[in-house]
Protein backbone atom coordinates (compact mmCIF):
# COMPACT_ATOMS: atom_id res chain seq x y z
CA UNK A 1 0.00 0.00 0.00
CA UNK A 2 1.26 3.42 -0.77
CA UNK A 3 0.63 6.47 0.91
CA UNK A 4 1.70 10.24 0.15
CA UNK A 5 0.73 13.25 1.85
CA UNK A 6 1.22 17.47 0.56
CA UNK A 7 0.05 20.41 1.64
CA UNK A 8 -0.49 23.84 -0.53
CA UNK A 9 -0.70 26.90 1.35
CA UNK A 10 -3.20 29.82 -0.04
CA UNK A 11 -2.81 33.24 1.28
CA UNK A 12 -5.35 35.36 -1.02
CA UNK A 13 -5.47 39.04 -1.77
CA UNK A 14 -9.46 39.12 -1.58
CA UNK A 15 -11.57 38.06 0.97
CA UNK A 16 -13.80 35.95 -0.54
CA UNK A 17 -12.04 33.90 -3.80
CA UNK A 18 -11.90 30.45 -6.08
CA UNK A 19 -8.97 29.18 -6.97
CA UNK A 20 -8.20 26.04 -8.91
CA UNK A 21 -5.97 23.93 -8.04
CA UNK A 22 -6.57 20.67 -10.10
CA UNK A 23 -2.86 20.51 -11.48
CA UNK A 24 -1.52 20.28 -8.16
CA UNK A 25 -3.71 17.62 -7.04
CA UNK A 26 -3.14 15.95 -10.48
CA UNK A 27 0.91 16.41 -9.61
CA UNK A 28 0.71 14.93 -6.38
CA UNK A 29 -1.03 11.90 -7.94
CA UNK A 30 1.50 11.28 -10.52
CA UNK A 31 4.23 11.21 -7.49
CA UNK A 32 2.63 9.24 -5.24
CA UNK A 33 2.79 6.40 -7.73
CA UNK A 34 -0.67 5.03 -6.46
CA UNK A 35 -2.43 3.47 -9.36
CA UNK A 36 -5.60 2.47 -7.94
CA UNK A 37 -7.25 4.37 -4.89
CA UNK A 38 -8.46 7.21 -3.23
CA UNK A 39 -7.20 11.13 -3.33
CA UNK A 40 -8.50 13.01 -0.42
CA UNK A 41 -7.95 16.84 -0.48
CA UNK A 42 -9.46 19.32 1.92
CA UNK A 43 -9.28 22.97 3.76
CA UNK A 44 -7.49 22.29 6.94
CA UNK A 45 -8.91 26.16 8.25
CA UNK A 46 -13.46 26.09 8.79
CA UNK A 47 -13.78 29.00 7.35
CA UNK A 48 -12.82 27.51 3.54
CA UNK A 49 -13.64 24.62 1.11
CA UNK A 50 -12.65 21.99 -0.93
CA UNK A 51 -14.84 21.79 -4.01
CA UNK A 52 -15.62 20.46 -7.56
CA UNK A 53 -17.19 22.21 -9.96
CA UNK A 54 -17.15 24.01 -13.11
CA UNK A 55 -13.86 26.54 -14.22
CA UNK A 56 -16.13 29.21 -15.57
CA UNK A 57 -15.81 32.83 -14.25
CA UNK A 58 -19.11 33.67 -14.73
CA UNK A 59 -20.47 30.44 -12.70
CA UNK A 60 -17.73 31.56 -10.18
CA UNK A 61 -19.44 35.31 -9.67
CA UNK A 62 -22.95 33.38 -9.33
CA UNK A 63 -21.62 31.37 -6.56
CA UNK A 64 -20.25 34.09 -4.56
CA UNK A 65 -23.78 36.37 -5.10
CA UNK A 66 -25.65 33.35 -4.00
CA UNK A 67 -23.71 32.73 -1.49
CA UNK A 68 -23.80 36.22 -0.46
CA UNK A 69 -27.43 35.85 -0.19
CA UNK A 70 -27.69 32.80 1.59
CA UNK A 71 -25.32 33.85 4.33
CA UNK A 72 -24.30 37.40 4.40
CA UNK A 73 -21.59 38.98 5.90
CA UNK A 74 -22.96 42.21 6.90
CA UNK A 75 -24.17 42.99 9.26
CA UNK A 76 -21.77 41.93 11.31
CA UNK A 77 -23.91 42.09 14.19
CA UNK A 78 -26.50 39.68 13.70
CA UNK A 79 -23.51 36.93 14.24
CA UNK A 80 -23.22 35.64 18.02
CA UNK A 81 -20.26 34.09 16.84
CA UNK A 82 -18.52 37.50 16.15
CA UNK A 83 -19.25 38.82 19.49
CA UNK A 84 -16.23 36.99 20.32
CA UNK A 85 -14.21 39.84 18.04
CA UNK A 86 -14.10 37.91 14.81
CA UNK A 87 -16.00 39.05 11.93
CA UNK A 88 -15.92 35.94 9.83
CA UNK A 89 -19.39 33.93 11.29
CA UNK A 90 -20.75 33.76 7.72
CA UNK A 91 -17.33 32.28 6.30
CA UNK A 92 -18.40 29.36 8.65
CA UNK A 93 -21.85 29.19 6.88
CA UNK A 94 -21.06 29.97 3.36
CA UNK A 95 -18.15 26.61 3.61
CA UNK A 96 -20.60 24.29 5.21
CA UNK A 97 -22.69 24.83 1.58
CA UNK A 98 -19.54 24.73 -0.63
CA UNK A 99 -18.38 21.75 1.81
CA UNK A 100 -14.85 20.70 3.51
CA UNK A 101 -13.49 18.33 1.45
CA UNK A 102 -13.79 16.14 -1.54
CA UNK A 103 -12.13 12.32 -2.29
CA UNK A 104 -11.18 11.30 -6.20
CA UNK A 105 -10.87 7.66 -7.71
CA UNK A 106 -7.51 7.43 -9.04
CA UNK A 107 -7.97 4.96 -11.73
CA UNK A 108 -4.70 3.97 -13.71
CA UNK A 109 -2.48 6.41 -12.06
CA UNK A 110 -4.72 9.20 -12.95
CA UNK A 111 -7.82 11.20 -11.18
CA UNK A 112 -11.00 9.12 -12.78
CA UNK A 113 -12.81 12.81 -13.84
CA UNK A 114 -15.80 13.64 -15.87
CA UNK A 115 -15.15 15.80 -18.49
CA UNK A 116 -15.89 19.15 -17.05
CA UNK A 117 -14.51 18.43 -13.40
CA UNK A 118 -11.83 20.51 -11.56
CA UNK A 119 -10.73 20.88 -8.03
CA UNK A 120 -11.14 24.38 -6.22
CA UNK A 121 -9.79 26.04 -2.87
CA UNK A 122 -12.90 28.23 -2.05
CA UNK A 123 -11.36 31.36 0.48
CA UNK A 124 -13.89 32.88 2.69
CA UNK A 125 -12.20 34.46 4.94
CA UNK A 126 -8.49 35.38 3.51
CA UNK A 127 -6.04 38.03 3.14
CA UNK A 128 -3.91 35.35 5.80
CA UNK A 129 -2.34 31.92 5.37
CA UNK A 130 -4.12 29.17 5.01
CA UNK A 131 -3.55 25.47 4.31
CA UNK A 132 -4.92 22.61 2.30
CA UNK A 133 -4.40 18.78 3.10
CA UNK A 134 -3.93 16.19 -0.04
CA UNK A 135 -3.94 12.21 0.96
CA UNK A 136 -2.93 9.61 -1.45
CA UNK A 137 -3.75 6.22 -0.54
CA UNK A 138 -3.58 2.98 -2.79
CA UNK A 139 -1.55 0.75 -4.34
CA UNK B 1 -5.58 -4.90 -1.41
CA UNK B 2 -8.47 -5.13 -4.11
CA UNK B 3 -9.96 -2.28 -6.19
CA UNK B 4 -13.11 -2.60 -8.85
CA UNK B 5 -14.09 0.55 -10.54
CA UNK B 6 -17.59 0.53 -12.08
CA UNK B 7 -19.67 3.23 -14.16
CA UNK B 8 -23.36 3.81 -14.57
CA UNK B 9 -24.78 6.25 -17.12
CA UNK B 10 -28.16 8.19 -16.82
CA UNK B 11 -30.38 9.87 -19.28
CA UNK B 12 -33.26 11.39 -17.43
CA UNK B 13 -36.62 12.40 -19.06
CA UNK B 14 -37.17 15.26 -16.94
CA UNK B 15 -34.81 17.66 -16.23
CA UNK B 16 -34.42 17.62 -12.53
CA UNK B 17 -35.07 13.69 -10.73
CA UNK B 18 -33.70 11.27 -8.37
CA UNK B 19 -32.80 8.05 -9.12
CA UNK B 20 -32.22 5.15 -6.13
CA UNK B 21 -28.88 3.29 -7.15
CA UNK B 22 -28.42 1.50 -4.01
CA UNK B 23 -28.61 -1.80 -5.51
CA UNK B 24 -26.13 -0.99 -7.97
CA UNK B 25 -23.45 -0.12 -5.60
CA UNK B 26 -24.57 -3.18 -3.33
CA UNK B 27 -24.07 -5.33 -6.80
CA UNK B 28 -20.52 -3.65 -7.18
CA UNK B 29 -19.43 -4.27 -3.43
CA UNK B 30 -20.22 -7.76 -4.18
CA UNK B 31 -18.46 -8.51 -7.12
CA UNK B 32 -15.55 -6.67 -5.91
CA UNK B 33 -15.06 -9.30 -3.30
CA UNK B 34 -13.99 -6.63 -0.80
CA UNK B 35 -14.84 -7.60 2.57
CA UNK B 36 -13.56 -4.52 4.82
CA UNK B 37 -13.16 -0.94 3.12
CA UNK B 38 -14.37 2.28 1.26
CA UNK B 39 -17.21 2.84 -1.42
CA UNK B 40 -16.75 6.06 -3.56
CA UNK B 41 -19.77 7.59 -5.18
CA UNK B 42 -19.11 10.67 -7.42
CA UNK B 43 -21.65 12.14 -9.98
CA UNK B 44 -18.57 12.52 -12.58
CA UNK B 45 -20.91 15.84 -14.13
CA UNK B 46 -20.59 19.01 -12.34
CA UNK B 47 -25.20 19.92 -12.77
CA UNK B 48 -25.54 16.36 -10.77
CA UNK B 49 -25.36 14.91 -7.22
CA UNK B 50 -24.97 11.73 -5.16
CA UNK B 51 -26.29 11.77 -2.10
CA UNK B 52 -27.87 9.44 0.86
CA UNK B 53 -31.21 9.70 2.41
CA UNK B 54 -34.78 8.58 2.73
CA UNK B 55 -36.41 6.50 -0.31
CA UNK B 56 -39.67 8.45 0.51
CA UNK B 57 -41.87 10.48 -2.67
CA UNK B 58 -42.88 13.10 -0.49
CA UNK B 59 -39.89 14.19 0.95
CA UNK B 60 -38.38 14.20 -3.00
CA UNK B 61 -40.89 16.69 -3.73
CA UNK B 62 -39.79 18.39 -0.60
CA UNK B 63 -36.49 18.63 -1.70
CA UNK B 64 -37.50 19.73 -5.66
CA UNK B 65 -39.41 22.27 -4.00
CA UNK B 66 -36.44 23.89 -1.25
CA UNK B 67 -33.60 23.45 -3.59
CA UNK B 68 -36.19 25.48 -6.41
CA UNK B 69 -36.70 28.39 -3.67
CA UNK B 70 -32.77 28.56 -2.64
CA UNK B 71 -31.56 28.43 -6.16
CA UNK B 72 -34.20 29.29 -8.73
CA UNK B 73 -34.02 28.39 -12.24
CA UNK B 74 -36.12 31.36 -13.38
CA UNK B 75 -35.44 33.76 -14.66
CA UNK B 76 -32.71 32.18 -16.33
CA UNK B 77 -31.08 36.26 -16.84
CA UNK B 78 -30.08 36.14 -13.13
CA UNK B 79 -27.14 34.50 -13.57
CA UNK B 80 -23.59 35.36 -15.16
CA UNK B 81 -23.02 31.84 -16.07
CA UNK B 82 -25.61 31.57 -18.76
CA UNK B 83 -24.72 34.48 -20.57
CA UNK B 84 -21.97 31.42 -21.75
CA UNK B 85 -25.68 30.31 -23.44
CA UNK B 86 -26.23 27.45 -20.99
CA UNK B 87 -29.64 27.69 -18.74
CA UNK B 88 -27.99 25.71 -15.95
CA UNK B 89 -26.06 27.75 -13.61
CA UNK B 90 -29.01 26.69 -10.78
CA UNK B 91 -28.03 23.27 -11.42
CA UNK B 92 -24.80 24.04 -10.35
CA UNK B 93 -25.78 25.13 -7.23
CA UNK B 94 -28.29 22.94 -6.66
CA UNK B 95 -25.50 20.25 -6.72
CA UNK B 96 -23.67 22.28 -3.80
CA UNK B 97 -26.07 21.73 -1.62
CA UNK B 98 -26.90 18.25 -2.15
CA UNK B 99 -23.20 17.41 -2.58
CA UNK B 100 -21.19 15.45 -5.13
CA UNK B 101 -20.15 12.30 -3.59
CA UNK B 102 -20.92 9.72 -0.74
CA UNK B 103 -18.53 7.84 1.17
CA UNK B 104 -19.55 4.39 2.15
CA UNK B 105 -18.06 1.92 4.81
CA UNK B 106 -17.76 -1.64 3.89
CA UNK B 107 -17.62 -4.71 6.63
CA UNK B 108 -18.38 -7.49 6.05
CA UNK B 109 -18.33 -7.66 2.61
CA UNK B 110 -21.55 -5.44 2.76
CA UNK B 111 -22.59 -1.55 2.47
CA UNK B 112 -22.65 -0.73 6.42
CA UNK B 113 -25.74 1.04 6.28
CA UNK B 114 -28.30 2.90 9.15
CA UNK B 115 -31.69 1.46 8.79
CA UNK B 116 -33.33 4.43 6.44
CA UNK B 117 -29.92 4.95 3.92
CA UNK B 118 -30.66 4.82 0.09
CA UNK B 119 -28.02 6.06 -2.16
CA UNK B 120 -29.30 8.38 -4.68
CA UNK B 121 -28.62 9.98 -7.95
CA UNK B 122 -29.69 13.76 -7.76
CA UNK B 123 -30.16 15.37 -11.58
CA UNK B 124 -30.60 18.89 -11.72
CA UNK B 125 -30.20 19.13 -16.03
CA UNK B 126 -30.79 15.78 -17.37
CA UNK B 127 -32.24 14.83 -20.63
CA UNK B 128 -28.61 14.04 -21.86
CA UNK B 129 -25.94 11.35 -21.02
CA UNK B 130 -24.80 11.77 -17.90
CA UNK B 131 -22.30 9.29 -15.99
CA UNK B 132 -21.67 7.86 -12.07
CA UNK B 133 -18.29 6.51 -11.07
CA UNK B 134 -18.50 3.45 -8.20
CA UNK B 135 -15.19 3.06 -6.29
CA UNK B 136 -14.20 -0.03 -4.33
CA UNK B 137 -10.99 -0.34 -2.24
CA UNK B 138 -9.98 -2.30 0.67
CA UNK B 139 -9.41 -6.17 1.26
CA UNK C 1 -3.73 -3.20 5.71
CA UNK C 2 -5.48 -2.46 8.76
CA UNK C 3 -9.10 -1.65 9.24
CA UNK C 4 -10.86 -0.62 12.63
CA UNK C 5 -14.60 -0.16 12.97
CA UNK C 6 -16.72 1.30 16.00
CA UNK C 7 -20.12 2.31 16.44
CA UNK C 8 -21.73 5.70 18.81
CA UNK C 9 -24.77 5.92 20.05
CA UNK C 10 -26.75 9.15 21.05
CA UNK C 11 -29.80 10.29 22.03
CA UNK C 12 -29.79 14.12 22.53
CA UNK C 13 -32.32 15.73 25.17
CA UNK C 14 -33.38 18.50 22.68
CA UNK C 15 -34.87 17.75 19.26
CA UNK C 16 -31.43 19.72 17.70
CA UNK C 17 -28.29 19.47 19.36
CA UNK C 18 -24.43 19.50 18.17
CA UNK C 19 -21.98 17.38 20.20
CA UNK C 20 -17.94 17.26 19.73
CA UNK C 21 -16.90 13.86 18.91
CA UNK C 22 -13.47 14.94 18.30
CA UNK C 23 -12.35 12.71 21.59
CA UNK C 24 -13.83 9.68 20.38
CA UNK C 25 -12.71 9.68 16.75
CA UNK C 26 -8.89 10.15 18.05
CA UNK C 27 -9.22 7.23 20.53
CA UNK C 28 -10.51 4.88 17.32
CA UNK C 29 -7.80 5.79 15.43
CA UNK C 30 -5.26 4.90 17.95
CA UNK C 31 -6.90 1.98 18.87
CA UNK C 32 -6.41 0.64 14.91
CA UNK C 33 -2.57 0.95 14.99
CA UNK C 34 -3.04 2.76 12.00
CA UNK C 35 -0.42 5.20 11.24
CA UNK C 36 -1.04 6.43 7.49
CA UNK C 37 -4.43 6.12 6.00
CA UNK C 38 -8.56 7.60 6.08
CA UNK C 39 -11.06 7.85 8.49
CA UNK C 40 -14.78 8.14 7.60
CA UNK C 41 -17.40 9.27 10.46
CA UNK C 42 -21.07 9.55 8.88
CA UNK C 43 -23.96 9.67 10.50
CA UNK C 44 -25.90 5.94 10.39
CA UNK C 45 -29.71 8.15 10.04
CA UNK C 46 -31.18 10.50 7.66
CA UNK C 47 -31.78 13.33 9.81
CA UNK C 48 -28.51 13.86 11.37
CA UNK C 49 -24.77 15.40 10.18
CA UNK C 50 -21.23 14.44 10.91
CA UNK C 51 -19.23 17.91 9.67
CA UNK C 52 -16.56 19.68 10.99
CA UNK C 53 -16.36 23.36 11.78
CA UNK C 54 -14.90 25.28 14.91
CA UNK C 55 -15.85 24.48 18.55
CA UNK C 56 -17.67 27.89 19.68
CA UNK C 57 -21.31 27.95 21.26
CA UNK C 58 -21.71 31.29 19.57
CA UNK C 59 -21.10 30.04 15.80
CA UNK C 60 -23.54 26.66 16.78
CA UNK C 61 -26.15 29.47 18.07
CA UNK C 62 -25.39 30.98 14.40
CA UNK C 63 -26.00 27.51 12.25
CA UNK C 64 -28.99 26.92 14.24
CA UNK C 65 -30.71 29.90 13.74
CA UNK C 66 -29.50 29.82 9.97
CA UNK C 67 -30.57 26.68 8.63
CA UNK C 68 -34.02 27.60 10.93
CA UNK C 69 -34.37 30.07 7.83
CA UNK C 70 -33.55 27.90 5.06
CA UNK C 71 -35.41 24.93 6.31
CA UNK C 72 -38.14 25.91 8.95
CA UNK C 73 -39.31 23.35 10.73
CA UNK C 74 -42.94 25.09 11.10
CA UNK C 75 -45.43 25.16 9.33
CA UNK C 76 -44.76 20.93 9.57
CA UNK C 77 -47.39 20.96 7.00
CA UNK C 78 -45.77 22.71 4.36
CA UNK C 79 -43.81 19.34 3.24
CA UNK C 80 -45.65 16.67 2.08
CA UNK C 81 -42.55 13.95 3.83
CA UNK C 82 -45.03 15.08 7.04
CA UNK C 83 -48.02 13.68 5.38
CA UNK C 84 -46.69 10.01 6.29
CA UNK C 85 -47.32 11.43 9.98
CA UNK C 86 -43.65 12.43 10.46
CA UNK C 87 -43.02 16.12 11.58
CA UNK C 88 -39.12 16.10 10.54
CA UNK C 89 -39.12 16.46 6.89
CA UNK C 90 -36.88 19.76 7.69
CA UNK C 91 -34.01 17.70 9.48
CA UNK C 92 -33.66 15.86 6.07
CA UNK C 93 -33.17 18.98 4.86
CA UNK C 94 -30.84 20.53 7.39
CA UNK C 95 -28.63 17.38 7.65
CA UNK C 96 -27.89 17.84 3.03
CA UNK C 97 -26.71 21.35 4.19
CA UNK C 98 -24.89 20.20 6.66
CA UNK C 99 -23.37 16.75 5.32
CA UNK C 100 -23.48 12.90 6.39
CA UNK C 101 -19.60 12.25 6.85
CA UNK C 102 -16.44 13.66 6.83
CA UNK C 103 -13.06 12.03 6.11
CA UNK C 104 -10.32 12.61 7.65
CA UNK C 105 -6.60 12.00 7.05
CA UNK C 106 -4.45 10.06 9.18
CA UNK C 107 -0.58 10.92 9.22
CA UNK C 108 1.79 9.84 11.85
CA UNK C 109 -0.95 7.95 13.75
CA UNK C 110 -2.75 10.73 14.52
CA UNK C 111 -5.83 13.11 12.74
CA UNK C 112 -4.27 15.46 10.26
CA UNK C 113 -6.08 18.38 11.39
CA UNK C 114 -5.69 22.24 11.03
CA UNK C 115 -5.86 24.27 13.98
CA UNK C 116 -9.05 24.74 14.66
CA UNK C 117 -10.98 21.58 13.14
CA UNK C 118 -13.23 19.50 15.42
CA UNK C 119 -15.38 16.70 14.49
CA UNK C 120 -19.01 17.79 15.52
CA UNK C 121 -22.56 15.11 15.84
CA UNK C 122 -24.97 17.19 14.40
CA UNK C 123 -28.35 16.11 14.93
CA UNK C 124 -31.93 17.76 13.80
CA UNK C 125 -34.22 15.12 15.11
CA UNK C 126 -33.29 13.70 18.60
CA UNK C 127 -34.92 12.49 21.49
CA UNK C 128 -34.25 9.12 20.45
CA UNK C 129 -31.35 6.19 19.52
CA UNK C 130 -29.39 7.21 16.64
CA UNK C 131 -25.74 5.94 15.79
CA UNK C 132 -22.79 7.48 13.93
CA UNK C 133 -20.42 5.21 12.15
CA UNK C 134 -16.42 5.54 12.66
CA UNK C 135 -14.33 3.47 9.76
CA UNK C 136 -10.59 3.25 9.83
CA UNK C 137 -8.56 1.73 6.88
CA UNK C 138 -4.87 2.02 6.30
CA UNK C 139 -1.46 0.88 7.19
Amino acid sequence: MKFKTHYLVFNTKKRIDFINITREVRTVIQESQVREGLCLVNAMHISASVFINDNETGLHYDFQKWLEKLAPHNPIEQYRHNDTGEDNADAHLKRQIMGREVIIAITNGNLDFGPWEQVFYGEFDGQRSKKVLIKVIGD
